[in-house]
């Protein structure tokens, strides 16, 4: 499939107008054909304009239509083949193993939200029936269901060109939702962009949909994606990147005339705790599992291990120890980006420069110009309790292990964590009362709280949370991951006494979507 | 009773440092006793230090501990007897019948919610098992719940001195999902809200809970609210008043170093369309109840009917004269505050000055100081799609007619309309083809949709939505009356893999709560 470097507008491809964008290679430095030139400001109107005339079709086709066009999606990016693969592993320099997997993954969460279309729970279908002889008055009929917010903006992330980009969870669960996407590809990966979003296009065709229901731009965030945001056809908006990106996005969102939803998610350190009896025990096993999560990805996930909050001590010593030679035996990876890599480097010098840290080991290097070279510090919770700046996110494989003096330390390190992501527990039985204690301080700060594992590698479920308190996220009333990030795009609609005719067809008596209803507040069974 | 015009800070009666609030009898212009001096800001950061103590306690009380507290609250409410409703009549104008049934709502409201919390629909619990053997990556035990926010702000409406006061709505709510819960009383009716606010108290601690569960302030919006909102232990804000007041908030809580939600209910027109079958065949009857819904409370519904879309012709000038008469016949009745008065006032000359606006009646007068006069106007809806200002909300009871050359200009001014709580149609069975083009736009504007009834009057049940997007409410995504307003305060929390000893109880294997859960995806029967 030769790439046109052009932007995705409805059925068309438009070429841009604006300064060409070139994925390079980070792991040979190559700059990569074709260019794409950003869109103007019109190219943006235009896509919003076809996503606001597709909306109120779109929005109403059946629970079938839309679940087999997230299927054809699917399908359809299956059907790239390896150039997809290849593409991805050129503009990401992550090895193809993970491209393939991140493939599988997203047609995988396309085909999940398909049978959540089908299930219907999302159209949260409630009915107060009249009760006209009720006294003092009577009472109407009523019944509810969600309708999508209408269009949204969908910005790539730059750590997942498939999953987290233009066909993506943002995206399947906006379009699972009702509501058209029109997405600005990252610019570090326009090319395999391009071929998902001509997969999408396809889709759209195929299942005879009206063209606005998707398109893809390229351009400057600062610029195309700030006019896409400030559109006044777009309803909400999804986006996976930095806090500095997201909160940019929240600004321009909340000066708009109408302001609306944006869901960022944006930086996490996801702390770890070593629990004394479960470090005593196998501080040498959890120590070497903590290092491969660090290095999966390079470190470049969301849910990364930042940070690590222990007991000081010689078991302790011992879990840093061996922690610290498997560091050194870890291997450079490439990084996603020029600029991530630099980002990366700046945030390793910076800590390592800081008198109250402690560097432990670094890992190898090797040749390629954007490697990441595994980073391991320690800290006294003294001085983190006393340093915001320890708690930064280094986006990379960098962690900071926290000594408490004890377990009250300990307790006011928990206490003093901004929002995330996730927080683990390393515990054994003997560990339970302390972990008790830890809880109610992380279920205040944390969307996921697990026990015995690691954050990286975020399950696709009904049950998943991937969210949490600001600054994890803009909104900790959702999540991005799994089933339940639908809901992010829905909002109640109330009908009363409306005559059968006028009815959604969701709310009639006889339940033709069969869904799971709320009669009376009582669930139907 | 005996009032005694003080603060109430967790189980703590305190006399205010600041500026003294009188209620001012609205019916008579006489200053009302005691003095009520306002809140400082150490006062503020007391009440919401208070609020952060209970919290851990207070969201993790069982179902049936904070259905009772809830029930307990109500029952108070009514130990206190005709104190409550002569302070309410005294305080706000309106006929004791109203505040008599007002407060049956506000108890039934608490009791719903009881219902509510008992049932466990909002907890939400989701659980995919673990599934060890899947390849290529075995699957972890997820499961979630919803958890509450965290410590709310409350700010008490003008115009339900009960329902939307200190245990109306947005406190309910709020203490259901097991947020503590900080007041700040409207100056206009502080007696009414102490009696209410002791009763609270007096439940807290028969309900032996922690102290912090609830407070009331008395002060300035601009400061002790402001200060309220900025708190960075209060978590999300429930609001109803105006435009001004409710985008002042937003941009308070978008401001924090943790942006928090607001839930501030503003303003809505709440247009009426009356199609042509209908409009014909009873337009007689349909202006005489809508002159009916126009006068309810004074026009001081959010509900309130201020816009009617109609057809230019005969039937249209049939249906105004009707109504023109109903005006003129319209009773004089006192407004809840001088404020609320003179903006009447003047909202009403403003659009009687507009050379497109004509005005078609003005109801009876009376000696009272502060009485509205009811007022009904029309206007060309070339003029309506062509002035935003004959969008404004003129909160009272005045009505603009809008009169449309053809169904096609009705149908842009429905695509023209900011957000709007509800819309009405007054319809009949030839009316279904054009009502049905109508609906698209409609969904699109407004969080209700009801058919030959009238806005005002809104059922507190399970399918209701109070909402719309904005400029009705600050988020479109919530309702504030209704069971499903508790959604507003919580959030999902995963569990992964976590040992039995640590899980909360909603999300045992057991089900000890015997709430619906989603297995797998899927609703359990």
């Amino acid at each position: 499939m030769t790439l046109q470097g052009t932007l995705l507008i409805g059925q068309q491809t438009v070429t841009g107008t604006q300064d060409e964008i070139h994925a390079i290679n980070p792991a040979t430095g190559d700059v990569l054909e074709p260019g794409y030139r950003g869109g103007s400001r019109s190219d943006v109107e235009q896509a919003c304009k076809l996503a606001d005339a597709a909306f109120d079709q779109y929005r109403e086709t059946s629970l079938e239509t839309r679940a087999h066009f997230l299927e054809t999606i699917a399908d359809e990016i299956e059907a790239i083949g390896a150039d997809l693969t290849e593409r991805g592993v050129a503009e990401s320099g992550l090895p193809k193993a993970r491209l393939e997997g991140e493939r599988g993954r997203t047609c995988g969460q396309l085909r999940l939200f398909a049978a959540v279309v089908r299930a219907g729970e999302w159209l949260d279908v409630r009915h107060d029936p009249a009760l006209p002889e009720r006294q003092p008055m009577p009472r109407a009929d009523l019944r509810q269901r969600h309708i999508p917010l209408g269009p949204v903006a969908v910005f790539g992330a730059s750590n997942f060109p498939l999953a987290f980009s233009v066909a993506g969870g943002d995206t399947a669960s906006a379009l699972a939702a009702g509501c058209p996407v029109v997405v600005k590809g990252h610019s570090a990966h326009p090319g395999t962009s391009e071929l998902v979003g001509r997969a999408i296009q396809r889709a759209v065709a195929k299942c005879e949909l009206p063209e606005g229901v998707f398109s893809l731009l390229f351009g400057s965030g600062k610029e195309i994606g700030q006019a896409l945001v400030a559109d006044p056809r777009i309803k909400a908006v999804g986006f996976t990147g930095s806090r500095s990106g997201g909160t940019a996005l929240m600004a321009t969102a909340q000066a708009r005339p109408e302001p609306i939803p944006v869901y960022a998610e944006m930086s996490s350190i996801n702390p770890v705790f070593l629990m004394p009896e479960a470090l005593k025990a196998r501080g040498t096993a959890i120590a070497e599992s903590f290092v491969a999560s660090l290095n999966m990805g390079a470190g470049q996930f969301c849910t990364n291990p930042g940070l690590v909050v222990g007991l000081k001590g010689a078991d302790l010593d011992a879990f840093v120890a061996t922690a610290g030679d498997a560091v050194k035996a870890s291997a450079a990876q490439t990084m996603l980006t020029p600029g991530i890599h630099e980002a990366y480097r700046s945030g390793v010098n910076e800590l390592s420069g800081n008198a109250c840290v402690n560097e432990v080991a670094r890992g190898q290097t090797n040749d390629g110009p954007h490697s990441c070279q595994t980073a391991l510090f320690t800290a006294s919770a003294h001085d983190f309790l006393t340093q915001e700046a320890l708690q930064s996110e280094i986006f990379g494989s960098a962690s900071l292990v926290i000594e408490c003096r004890d377990s009250d330390e300990m307790q006011r390190v928990a206490e003093q964590l901004e929002g995330q992501l996730t927080a683990t527990l390393q515990l054994d039985d003997g560990d339970l009362d302390a972990a008790k204690r830890l809880m109610p301080a992380l279920e205040r700060r944390v969307g996921r709280i697990m026990a015995n594992g690691w954050p990286t590698g975020v399950e696709v479920g009904h049950a998943m949370v991937h969210g949490g308190p600001y600054p994890a996220t803009s909104d900790s009333r959702t999540t991005s991951v799994g089933s339940a990030a639908i809901y992010r795009f829905l909002r109640p609609v109330c009908y009363q006494d409306l005559p059968a005719g006028l009815l959604p067809e969701a709310l009639r008596d006889s339940n033709p979507f069969n869904v799971s209803r709320l009669i009376d507040g009582k669930r139907e069974s």
